[in-house]
Order: C-alpha cells, then structure tokens, then sequence
C-alpha cells in the first residue's frame, strides 16, 4: 500500500486527488494539509462524506509517507517540495515551479525568484504518454499544465516525427472555469462566465506558452514557435484545443490517424478518432482519458483537435498516472476511463 | 408607417424580430405567417404575451406591405421572395439563396437548383457597413450569414485597406445553439450541449465558407482563402471570432484600434475596444452591436476577435437595421443598442 | 426631462438601472457614484460602451438632481436616504432599510440599528401594482425585495379577497444567481453553482421573510404566515416562485384566472396565463413582466406560480416603474416590455 | 462472473448502465440491444471508446444471461420482460410496467392496458433501502422511478415511524434534463431550458405520482396523499425534492437527524447530513447516493430536502445496486460512491 501526502488538500486538484483515491486499491491518504482550513474535514468543505481530516502542513508527518503530491499555486510549492525531498519522500508537483528546465525563462514568466533550483536538474516532466520511463524512477515528477497536456499530446507525433513545414502552430484553446482553481475571482463570478465566452491572454502572453515549446523543442530538430490563445468556456471541465498546423507534403486525415494510432499503441488513455469524428468534451470530462483527431484545410494544412478533463488528465489524473508508474502500480488504477 | 410582412414567423430569427418590432416606432407588422402554425398566435409557441395570428403563407397580404422579410431555411426562399418581388414589394431574404453571386457555387455547396436566378443580379449583401447606399436604394436584399458578418466585420477594414501579408486568414469561430435554428436535432438536446464544447465542419466543410472569401476577395486585389472552424458552445447566443492573420510590417495593437475607430467612425453599432481590452460575448449579446479587438501573436501576426449576437447583429437585427435603411429610417430605430 | 442620480452604480442593480436609462425619453442620469471605482468609467467595468463617468459619492451634486436612486447593501443605504431627502430630493431606495414599518423588526433581521428611523413613516412600498397612487405623490419608496415582488404579486388577489382558507402560504423559490449581487463569495462562484441546485435559508431564517408576512397581514383580516424556502439556481436571473395555498371552497384554475385578470386588468406588466398554461422564467426574463398561472392540488388546495426578472421587475425595472409614477411620466418609459 | 443482458441500450438510463459496467468485477455484458441501432457500436452513439456492438433485440441469445435490464419505455418492457421470465432468466424493469400492484391505476395513469398483468405478483419494487430481503430472492425486479426514488428515501422514516401529524405532504421537486430521456422534443432543445426553469404537470398530474402514495401508504397506517410538483432544471442531471411535512408533537431537525441515521445506519448510499446543512445536487451528481437534510418551518411543519443523481441513484444505479443483491454480490460493486 502506497501511503500519500497531499498538500494543498482543498483547492480542485486536491480535492479531485482525493476523490480518485478513494478507488484506489494500491494506496491511501496518510495525510491531507491544508494551512486555512486545518482542524476541519474535507467534508466540511465539499459536498461529500469523505471523512479525512485537514492538517496544518507544519503538522504533516513526512516519515511516514512514500510520496507527497503538492497542490499549491506556484511559488508556495517550491520550499515545500525541497522540504519533501529533504525527508526523503518522492514528490509530484501539481504547480509551475518544476516545470520549465531553464530557471531564467521561469523567473521571467513568472515573476517569482527560484528558491529550489537545484532541484530542477532531477525534475522529470511528468506527461506519461512520452516521459514513462523517466518518470518511473523520478523522485521529483513535475506535472504539465493543464493546457499543455492537451496541446502537447496532440503535437507529439507530428513533431517527434518531423512532419511540421512550418514552424508556426496556432493553438486556440478553450478552457472551463475549474481550471483558474477556487480562489475568488470576479473572473469566476456565475454571472461573469455564464452565458458568456472570452478570451484571454491570447497570442503570447500566457504562462503555459513557454512549457509549451520547451517540450516541441525539445522534441523536434527544427524550431517550433506556438500561438496560444486561452478562452474561458462557461462549463465547469474540459480543455478543447483547435490547432493549426502546416505539414509537409503528403498527408491526409486517414495518414494522420494511422500515425497517432501507431505512436499510441497501448496507451490506456489516449483515443484516436477515426477520420471524420472530431474530439468534444464530451468524449473525456470525467476521465483521465485524451482524445484527439483530424481535420484538412487546404492543401498541407491540417487542424488537430484534441480534448481533455483539465483537473484530471490536466492535472490530478494525470499526477496519479505519474504515481502509479512510480511505485510500480497498474498505470490505470484509480483512475477513471 | 412601414408596413411589414414576415414569412416563417415561428423560428428563432423571426421570432426575434417580432419581438425588436414591439419597440418600432416608424414600422408595423402587417402580417406573420406559419405553414405548420397558421390559425395558432404567437403567443401559442413562445412565452409572451403578443396577440399576433399567424396565417398561412398563401393567405398572407402582399399587396398591404411595403416589404416582406423571407425567415426561411434556403431552398425555401427562393419561390417567394420571387413571389414578393412580382408583387412589387421590396424583399429582405435571410436565407442563403441570394448571398452568392456565382449560382454555381452556391448550388455546389447547397445542393440545390436555384430557381430564381434572375433575380441575383439585383440581390445587395445586406452588410450596412460595407454596402450602406446600395442597400438604401435596393429591392432585394440577402442578409449576410452570422458567422460571415462577425468575421467580416472585423476583417474588412484590413481587407479593404491591402494589409495581409499571407493569403491565408484563420477563423476559428464559436457559437451559441440559436445559431442552428429551431428545428429538433440530437445536436441540439440539452443534454449533448450543456456541459460540452465541440468543433463540427471545420477546415473548409462550412456552407459559410464560400460567402466569406466571396466578399473578402471582392474587397481585396490579392487573393484570400479562408481556414473556418466552427465549434458549438453551451449559451443560447452569440459568436465569438478568433482570426489569425498575417501583415504586411508595422502595425501594433495601437495602430489596428486606430485603424477601426477611423474606420467605422459613426457606426452606430460598431464597438472598437481600446488596446489591451479584449471582446467578449457579454459585450454583445442582446443587441445589435459588434465588438472589436486585437492582440499581437509574433512579428506581423495579430489576432482580431469580434462578438456578435448571432440572431440580431448577426440576423434578424442587421435585416431590421437594412429595412430602416431602404426606408429612409433612422437606422437605430427598433434595435438594441 | 428627469435628473437622476444614481449612488451605488457598479453592482448588478445599478447597472441595470443605466442600461435601462439608455432607452428612457423622459429622463437622463446626472451622475452615477461609486466608492471603489470613482474615477473610472462604467464601461471600465462592464462591458458595454456606455461613456459614464463614476464619482465619489460625496461629490454627487445633490442640488441638480430631481431623484436619486441607492443601490446599495441594507445598512449603507439609511445615512444616505437621510442626507438626499434633506436635500429635498426625492429618494427611491433599492436596499431593505425603509422597507419594513416596524424598526423593531428591521433590526432583529438585519441585526443593525436603524439611523434614519424618522423617515420610515413617510416610506411607501414600492409595489406599484398595489401602491400606485401612494407611489406617486411620496417622496421616499422603499422598493420590495425581489422574493417579495414576485411572491406579493401572486398572492395579493387571493389575500386582498379574503379567499385563504388556511393561514400558512407555503412559498418554494428559485432565483438565479444575480439575486445575490457582484460581491465575490463561493457561493457565487462558476464551479459552485453551475449542475447545481441548492436550497438555502429555507423554512423561516431568510430576510424577505418578514417582508412579505408584512405585506400579507396589511391587506388580510386574518393572519397570514409564510413558509418560505428560497433556492439557488444555475442561471443569471429570474425567479420563480411555486406556492401552495388553501382556498375557501368553490374555486377552480379557470376561476383564479378569471379573478387575477379582473384584478390586474389595465396593468403593462402583469402577465396572467390562460388555465393550462405554466409560467416559466422565459416569459419574463429581460424584461418588467410579472407573469402568473395556476394549478390545482386536490380540493381546495392550489398552486400559484409566478415568475419575474429579479434584477427587473424583481429590482430596478420596478424602481424606474415606480420614478414614472412619481414624475407623472408614462409608466412603462425605458422599461424592456 | 454475471452475464448481463441489455435491452434498449442507447437511452441514457441503458448508457448509464454500459459506463458502470465497464468498472463491475463482477459482471460483464453478453449483449446489448438496440432497435434503431443494431449493426452499430456503442461508440457510434456516444462519445467513449467502448467496442461494443448493438444487436437487435430479436437476436438476443436470452439463453446465455443470468439477467436482463430492459431500459425502454413503459409498455415496450411488458412483453420483453414476460419473454425473459419465459426464458427463465431474471429481469430487472426501469420502466413503469410493473412498478404499480393494482393494474387499474396503472392502466388509469398510463393509458395502455397491461399485457403480463400475471407477472405483477412477483414483482418486487426495486428500492433496496426498503426491500433489500425481497429483492435478493426476486425473479423480477421493477426499478422505482426517478422522483419517487428521491421522494420515498426522503420520507420511509418518517411514515413507517407513524410520525406524520397531517397525510398531506407536498413535494416540491427539481430535476434536471437527463430525466426526460435522450428522445427528440423541443422541450429538451437546448434554448428552451437554458436560462430557463419551468414546472409541469404540477399539483396531482404527473405519473409519478401514484408510485409514491403506493408506496407510502404501503408504509404507514394512516392515509397519506402527495401533492407533486416536477420543475425542469437547466442542468444535466439530479434530482431536488423540497418535502413540507407537519409531524406530530416533539419533533426539531436534531432529533430528525438521529432517527434518519439511525434507520439508514450502514446503508452504504444514504448520506444524512448534520444540521445546519442542507442537500444539493453537488452533494450526489456522479454517484448513486441519496443525500437528505432537513429545516424547520414553525410549530410542528418541517422541510426534508433530498437529493439523487436521476441517472444513477434514480435509475441505472439503483438497478446494478439491486442486480449486486440478486447474485449475493457486494451491494457497492460497480457503483460510484
């Protein structure tokens, strides 16, 4: 029995953390922090009978623990992650702050001096789908953002393979609410979201942006420059990203298809459509599942559309993913299809 | 008093235009008729108190009204607006039978004879900030589809002046359910929308596809091909346009608002936001304005997004907002501001 | 041409109030305050293009204005009804501080000691359906809380009669979320809210409770009492109100239609539905009406269903109903029929 | 290992069933059918990646099933489940067929006659909480409809205790979308109930309504009578039932807390929460718990709020849960908690 850590209980990737392992026959909660809500239960906070008891983090006892999944903003997960490893205690980092390998591009995104960076060196970025190996011995898996994951799992094929003409990508992403947490926003207002759509920090403002093409590159010989545009959807879960690619010559949706259905082989949670349907959200809310598929423009220009649930295979799903690979576990346990 | 006939009253775009006229000071409803609701009153089929009968198509008046607006599916248009056009009446169709010029285009893409191509020539795109004096002095008008007038709205100036560099214009564009009328379909059931997010025709399938690049490429001495991708959002109404292009060096956010704002200056309905503002669909729903915005990806590439309320704006206002022109009228007069 | 001021003009109701006055022939803001965004613009702060400057409510120019409308939280409101009515300006208050005559109750509900309590007896409930004429020549109205309006509206023919034959009204509400305001609160967040549906202070612990008993008990001989049991639903606005009564004997839908259509008979707002016919927030959102329908349980047990906008008819659709009457304008002017 | 039959497998209840299944360890599916559908896949209909094929229900190999679910309306389940007796294989019902014990009610309500009017003696209504005995042993098993499902849990202790004071209870009750089935209505069009909230069928009219005094006066000694009022939420699924009650003397929500969990001590789905909080939809959506609180009104009148997932507590999962009883399986197999 895997015994876990989680701090930053409360937020949405806690609190869908914890839901998952209630199913989870190979581990269990050893203790959930949470710094504003200590003394009470989670069921105090959520609607659920989930009888597990919030802890202050200076309370938490690291010993007794094989893993400690940190879900706090970024920044705040920094020195806890060092604290973790000082123990001895693997850890998987939900926040930005192991993500991006050059510390300066972090620091200039996002605002914030590194504390831990001699960490950095041993983090392994936690996207099963490329990273498996990696990941099953890392003590330190950073996990993606929530949009990266799904834009990144829809290029991989294509730029791992070198099928890119153009080194420009347009990813126009579509994003629900949980996704900015549950910190109070007039941003995250019902009457602000509903019945509403916008987009935000669109072209390259966004700080998912450089995540992203710190991975293409690293996966592609050539450079690779993505166009990011967020918008915020008035549902609760899922990330659909409509992407825009220019190949080289000789593709067609059914080529497309039988690639990724090739470099996907096996894969519990990745689902290739078949020419002619296009992901929704539909096809993944609820699942720790990805789905992608195709569609041709004009000549060697194809749209990749791929979807996902952002708190689970965005983020909670996929750091469980990442926990079963490390302890040896059945990569899909816990984890819903 | 403009005396108005509207023919296929029952559906969404009619429907909304009954309830704008309500408020119309220099125009009444003459006559509405149903084919499967004759003899019903409109307060039968929607949640309002309006006691207004509906007749039977071939029972309606044509000789008591000055014009007749045609809120009918394409295909079904064309006999009567030929119809009303032998009966002298002035005709706005919101239909697609008479957007496009070329007949055999639009009978590839529609599938069907067109049968009353004479009248074509005479057709004016119903765009009353492109084509305002023609429209003024026309006896047909076809309003534009909703999703090519969010999209030309915003790409017209840049279109109109030779800005793009590349030919190539990426619209990813998402919409509310009213867009697809109110005829049953699976697609359309609560529960396959609500909580949903998804693309469909996209790449170059969409019937609206053909209307777009006619205008753009009347507008442009350069060639213009367009990359569309509708996707179906969880609201009743609106479209969100989010446009990729390319242009020729020195523009900056800065200079596109200045652009617009020259542009569309004394547009009653045109919304130019200010640099680092971004459109939404909250700016726009439920009336007849269209909102404008811009950011800047890399280099020369920007982004323009514009909102529209796709049954006002993007139907039955701008049909009003046509009327109003063709009859001397203040061209505000009746609509949502 | 009516001078207005607005204080408290950047929540839900107040900007309700300006979008309203955009359409109004008689009557023209003169300013609009806010304390947190003086200096701003509304549509700094909402998105519309409405060119309004905020200022600080201790620069509002009293001596220019005819009434001033305050959209403010109960409490806040008091000091400054008294300081505009020493102005000599008549004041129209959206808050609950004038609403209630005895202060004892005031102050047991809204646990506030009441500093303005000299101007409670010259305060006229602003129900204008009921309180026309008072409305007209008073100087202070008090306007209902959004429960109450639609509650009162569906009650007052039944209890003004004398045809309750049990003292117990049992009224289970549903208001969408705008009911609650701008400010920031979990409640109110997207995620909170959306497939959700909550109950809350149900049974005897919600403010409007003593409201409507007050009202009840003015226009009844016997004693009424009011079970009330408001609800949260995942929409911007509108409430519905499902109440169950007992009648004297001999009474039937089509009786109770007949009644309320005698009582309201002439009224722009009041929407009674023919029997067999159920209102629904779709017959009244966006605009002032009050719709109202009947079913029966068994013998003389009924069920009365109203519906209205609460941030309209339910809040500042009514406010402005009520400032026509005082300025002797067309009561329906500026208000979305 | 179970082998499982499904009729009529495409609805939403039969799809529900398919999603669990594919988590039961217990059970696996031998054949699902589909009248419109054979010849296709599960995932031609649904967005998942199920390979499961839809035969037609003539094709059914009846004889390779220990059980078979018969998700169809009510009068098409009557023949097919009699075949299924016939064949000796046992049958769980979610249509109404034979959830009522006096055909002339049924045939009243329903209007069809009852074709296995002999089967309804061994027909067992499939509400483990109150028949978990006779639903071990049961050949046929007639599913609860989803209101009574949230109505009866919410009141099985206090009839069966005798505590009523008055045998009228009125149930104000709130479900979402999903309830109506997946068939094509414009009631289901996304534009009517979005933004939307409506009552139908409200007071004695609605068929549900003679399930619920079935069974409780089953229950009780006294005659108890509902009056019943179905709203349509704007969400995808659960049920709210808002339950006014007057008990007999000495009753407060605390000691209504105590005798609830005392009755459903060790029910692995009731969640009966403290008080002071109250049920929501976001307490059970997902999971086939039924979650109950309660409020007090004045004097001896008390409120009972319930909440259930319509799909999964109040209709697929209630059905596996009874199923895990027939095999001597563990209750909780397959259901999400």
């Amino acid at each position: 029995m895997v015994r876990i850590g989680i701090f930053g209980a409360t937020g949405y990737t806690g609190y869908e953390l914890i839901k998952m392992l209630q199913n989870h026959a190979g581990a269990e909660i050893a203790f959930a922090t949470s710094r504003s809500s200590a003394g009470l239960r989670i069921s105090d906070l959520y609607p659920c009978p989930y009888d597990l008891e919030l802890i202050a983090p200076e309370d938490a006892p690291l010993g007794g623990v094989d893993v400690a999944f940190t879900c706090l903003p970024h920044g705040e997960s920094m020195p806890l992650v060092r604290e973790i490893r000082e123990a001895g205690v693997r850890a998987i980092d939900l926040s930005a702050d192991f993500r991006l390998r050059d510390v300066s591009v972090y620091e200039r995104w996002y605002k914030v001096t590194h504390s831990a960076r001699g960490l950095l060196p041993e983090a392994v970025y936690g996207l099963p789908e490329v990273y498996r190996a990696e990941i099953a011995r890392a003590e330190l898996v950073a996990q993606p953002g929530c949009y990266p994951t799904g834009a990144l799992l829809a290029l991989y094929p294509l730029v791992r393979g070198g099928y890119l003409a153009d080194e420009r990508v347009i990813v126009d992403a579509k994003s629900g609410v949980s996704g900015a947490g549950r910190k109070l926003s007039l941003r995250a207002h019902f009457c602000e979201v509903n019945e509403n759509f916008d987009p935000y920090s669109i072209g390259r403002a966004h700080r998912h942006l450089p995540e992203m093409e710190q991975e293409l590159n690293c996966w592609s010989e050539s450079s690779v420059r993505v166009t990011f545009s967020p918008h915020l959807l008035p549902v609760d879960r899922g990330i659909l990203s409509t992407i825009y690619v220019t190949l080289v010559p000789g593709w067609s949706v059914e080529r497309l298809v039988e690639l990724y259905a090739e470099v996907y082989a096996g894969e519990p949670f990745m689902h290739v459509l078949p020419a002619g349907r296009l992901a929704s959200l539909s096809y993944v809310v609820h699942t720790n599942r990805c789905a992608i598929s195709f569609a041709d423009a004009r000549g060697d220009e194809f749209i990749v559309v791929s979807a996902i649930d952002n708190l689970i295979k965005g983020a909670s799903g996929e750091a469980l993913q990442s926990m079963n690979l490390m302890f040896g576990l059945d990569e899909t346990m816990g984890l819903p299809l």
